[in-house]
């Protein structure tokens, strides 16, 4: 475990990097294992500390899901909101949307494979918040999109359909997403983007598609 | 619990509902409560069984995971196989693939649940047997994507990315879909189908889809 710690803010500084390494000691084995076979113990050995040490800087197992699952949900909405809200063509507009969301996954594998396969298991209230954030993150490229068909962009298709449907090719991505892939990180942004929007856009004589 | 006895098979068929009783039951629970989560005595509860007479029909909690996931499984390949290996164009292949997936998620929403969400809790030798059948099923997918490639009816796309984003976003579907949602089955298998397909299409024109 490494320990930064500066002479100007001693005692603080090394409590903040414990706690990050215990959040990262946890997103990597709640998303190997998951949440539920992975226990306080089996995290407190993966850093060579003492379970009752752990506890003196993080409640409980729930509250470690509770941090990687919020801070997931934090990444894709504040990095997305600002480019769904921004003033170019839906079209480039939603490229710009699900290369960002890709960019999040690959750089927080992790956290993003628990975000999606443990967040049911957190408690009511948590578990509802995280629904209330998943809803507004859905509601930005549903938005999106049925801006683009008022502006003749799109095809006239349902935007919550539309939405649910790209949202769940984006979300399936920590499953089969491996660093070491036959795609560089650009490429598969490029091309997965590139495939989702192409559904999306009228054809080049401004006729709705043939299916 | 419903038991259908008949005179003329008496105990099998009586033995064989019983065991249908408990797959069903093990669907609900796992895919409400995940599989971790559920106990044998949980399943047992459910049917009014002691736990001890429910071991008479299933040797542990794991075979009836094994049994859930592995009918899923082989649900989606022996029906979507003979339809990938039709005479008919790659695209209303591909429009029959999607919407046979859809139907038997639709129809066996609690089996697809578990499926997605809990077969990675398989001991190895399962796992690996899923996992072989879960790369047969996106061959299929990425055949049919490169025939229609090489019959120019399909974009020159990546077939391997296409088929991971098309079944990606079908996977999704089990977490979402609402059987008293918004839309009908059809209008959904339909809409479903006609989005994921119009990124894979030549525009009208046969050019490549401008992006």
């Amino acid at each position: 475990m490494v320990v930064v710690y500066t002479e100007a803010n001693g005692q603080l500084e090394r409590s903040d990097t414990r706690k990050e390494d215990i959040f990262r000691a946890a997103s990597s084995l709640f998303s190997i294992r998951g949440y539920q076979a992975t226990s306080v113990r089996d995290i407190a050995r993966e850093l060579d500390l003492q379970g009752g040490s752990l506890y003196s800087h993080v409640a409980s197992k729930e509250d470690m899901l509770w941090e990687i699952v919020s801070r997931a949900a934090d990444a894709f909405l504040t990095t997305v909101q600002p480019i769904a809200a921004s003033r170019e063509p839906a079209p480039a507009r939603l490229t710009n949307m699900i290369a960002a969301h890709i960019e999040i996954v690959v750089a927080r594998l992790s956290q993003a494979t628990v975000f999606f396969q443990d967040w049911r298991h957190l408690g009511d209230d948590r578990r509802n918040e995280i629904i209330r954030r998943r809803d507004a993150y859905e509601a930005l490229y549903r938005q999106v999109i049925a801006d683009g068909i008022a502006a003749g962009d799109l095809r006239n298709i349902d935007p919550k359909l539309a939405a649910i449907a790209l949202l769940s090719a984006l979300n399936g991505l920590p499953g089969w997403y491996r660093s070491d892939g036959p795609w560089s990180n650009s490429d598969l942004a490029s091309g997965y983007a590139d495939l989702l929007l192409a559904g999306l856009l009228r054809g080049p004589s401004g006729d709705e598609k043939a299916t």
